[in-house]
């Protein structure tokens, strides 16, 4: 928890950007614009925050081109402020190197392929013939089934289950809770009872994908489940069998997607919202928050449908009517009608 | 992951059916009718899909009597396809076998019964005076708490945890991260603080069930919860206290039932829907994804309440009514009296 | 299971109130109006259920002043009977007793303080430089981080995981699969991906607080997430980065609270509903279930947004009105202006 700091001139060697302001100012950390103080750098993403930079006791900022003369602060001048950031704020909070080797009480499968330099973690059960590649991490009491791979350089956060067969990327984070690879819900009505449908298709997930805590992906009835490289899925998220998630689309908490439903690349879906089974949606769609998407989106754009919410007694005195706004349709239309004979009647 | 081959002529002596085509023919796995290709058998469920079936690499497909024409591919004639497929498919794909015994890292609590052919993987905790019964699988981190049984049969994937106390029924499965018999929500307000009340009914299991990962299943405050025979519960499904699911209920993902709820047998509820506490829903009640039950259901048959999404302006331009749709319903009235009174005036 | 039995003048002098009839009446468990029988002791909230009451065959009940003279069985007046009935199940069912001290396949970290009297189950991991306090219980399979910090009189149920650095208060309660303080959902664009934004804040959870099962409370991306003392969280809660929750505010099931929004003390929320990101819940305020708030909320009071449910052909014709709701504003509105124009063309 001790930062190592770095000096701006140091920090515009490794990231790109300028320094305008003294080039020897050392950071160690980062923190927001109004609580950064000794030895911390903010950011200004947006000049609505210019009350809070000129207020700010922060030894550096990040800024736009646009926004460099904001401030006299020591600054650095980045095309985009936030994703400097971003890279500046992993710099200085470099993950806690996890030592190499395998706990004693670790169990692990025949024939499990295990990277010298990966760490397994206490309580970590590996499955017979599992691939555990170079540098990867996980952490206590993780389960991988027979057969899965998990790629290089991830890092599995304590408690994650991944069932048999399935393949995971490279630079791939799950957070504490994940199920990957459980069955689908796949049922068939027999005589009065439920059968199961054997889910024998896996889950595969591309590469720099992370993983959310809670979050359940589903093996494949028949098929694969897919998850493209690129991918952030939030906490509590469901993804049903024969999901197909593109490339670099990010989904909030508790959003719910139905089987076989493929959402296209660079989407981004809203908390708690729902994509019912079998549809397809485009490329560079944003779902709102709340909203069940019921058919397909063939068009990039932004969608939405949540009901919006008042004074309880407010809601109850309109919510009543939706009960009969067809008919309600039909006595404006009628009252139409009526107005255009009435005239007609008086012309 | 090597199946074993069965001619079709073996498969209907074991499941039924009848053969058309050359009854010799070997499969050994099931597919889709559009990736099936040799050794696959895929099914025709509904006649629409007859265009993947004339395109279909099947080596064999199976098929309703009506559509017993619509290909000449070596097929099984059955009454109904999908669960012919199902019953087929697990014929197929049997489960690995768990060799039975238990791990030498499992803790077992004092008095616990564990049948001689019972699977207790790495690291189970099984609590004082529990149960563990005949070819029941407990795999790798599972947490049976005291006293609870699991029935005959069952299979419960890595990291479940059961409370004490529970009653599992046979041939059970639950998937990883399924929480069963945690504390209900029951508090009280006392003096501006929150008391507790203590849970101390039981979940009760009945046998057939499946439950999908991370689905959370609350103990009962004073009487228990129950989940009936043959009830299907898919991921992260959230069941509160008291609530009691009636036999051969399917329930989708993401759905939450709060307290004391009762639902009938053989409902349908689809993703991320809610039903509110202490009500009776019917049997053969069909509820829509996304919508909230907040009176009970009487009378079996479909419900819904789903606000429609469209594209994020659209949907503003309505949206923003409905605070107002009871005072449009006012301008409605007031219009046709106002034409009423304009036709008395006229006539 | 085999309570202890109080009479009901043992039970007045510990927990207050006043005995009505046979003080000296023995109970030994609580149970509804309905079911209790022998030796068990019920209580009416409220009068509507004096039916029940009548038919009771409590051993005795708990009343309020002026349901006193209700029945004549034995029984307690208490001026709160549902806050009085917590308390004496409280002390009619005590907690198990879990025996201080560390298993032996527990896997403590260096520099990692355990209270004498804590338990710490079987395949516990405590991070180094942990503190666990006195009296607290974490069991079987919690993971607990480095430096983090569980405060006396804790219960963590098994499977919780905390991650590291983060300080829980006393008498917290976690049930399982509770995961507090993994990353916030900080992403940031950058040419085509998201690059991660290192979430670099803590979980801080106040005194007499308790989460669900499969609830997640994700950490502060730069400053920390905050739930604040007596806070009440159902199962399967998901809590994003930086969100604050005040004090005694009470949230059921499946309710997603997005970054950085901040509730009010003593708020209750319904189950599944949701708040949006930034946003500001005043103290006191009541959410409907399955309400999304979209924008802050500053006054007191109760807010809904359900869309009520109904047959599904019914709703299906009055649902497509609602892609059209502005335009048939309009034609109400256009209707009134004829109405108003062919009205001054009679004046």
């Amino acid at each position: 928890m001790n930062n190592s700091s770095f000096r701006l001139s140091e920090i515009v060697a490794r990231l790109g950007g300028k320094v305008l302001g003294d080039p020897e100012t050392e950071v160690f950390q980062v923190a927001t614009l109004e609580k950064a103080g000794q030895g911390q750098i903010a950011f200004l993403a947006n000049a609505k925050y210019r009350k809070q930079l000129e207020a700010s006791r922060a030894a550096a900022v990040i800024v736009a081109e646009t926004d460099a003369e904001l401030t006299e602060l020591p600054r650095i001048v980045a095309v985009n402020p936030y994703s400097y950031f971003a890279k500046l704020s992993a710099l200085l909070n470099p993950l806690p190197a996890m030592p190499p080797g395998i706990h004693p009480t670790a169990v692990i499968g025949d024939g499990a392929v295990i990277a010298p330099d990966a760490h397994i973690g206490a309580n970590v059960s590996i499955g017979a013939a599992a691939r555990i590649d170079a540098g990867t991490v996980v952490m206590v009491g993780c389960v991988i089934g027979e057969r899965t791979i998990v790629g290089a350089h991830g890092r599995l956060y304590p408690n994650v289950t991944i069932y048999h067969d399935c393949v995971i990327g490279r630079h791939v984070i799950m957070h504490s809770g994940v199920v990957i690879g459980a069955d689908g819900f796949g049922i068939a009505m027999d005589e009065g009872c439920w059968l199961k449908i054997p889910q024998i298709g896996r889950v595969i997930i591309g590469d720099h994908v992370e993983i959310g805590a809670n979050t359940t992906i589903d093996r494949g009835a028949l098929d694969d489940t897919v998850i493209e490289e690129g991918v952030k899925l939030d906490n509590q998220i469901q993804v049903a069998h024969n999901v197909r998630i593109g490339a670099h689309t990010a989904i909030a908490g508790c959003v719910g997607i139905a089987g076989s439903a493929t959402i296209g690349k660079y989407c981004r879906i809203g908390g708690s919202a729902g994509i019912l089974g079998h549809l397809q949606i485009a490329d560079n769609v944003e779902i709102a928050s709340f909203t069940l998407i019921g058919k397909s989106i063939t068009e990039p754009g932004s969608y939405a449908g949540i009901y919006p919410f008042s004074r309880n007694d407010e809601w109850r005195n309109n919510a009543v009517h939706l009960r009969h706004l067809g008919e309600l349709v039909k006595r404006v239309k009628a009252l139409e009608q009526e107005m255009k004979s009435s005239k007609g009647e008086k012309a």
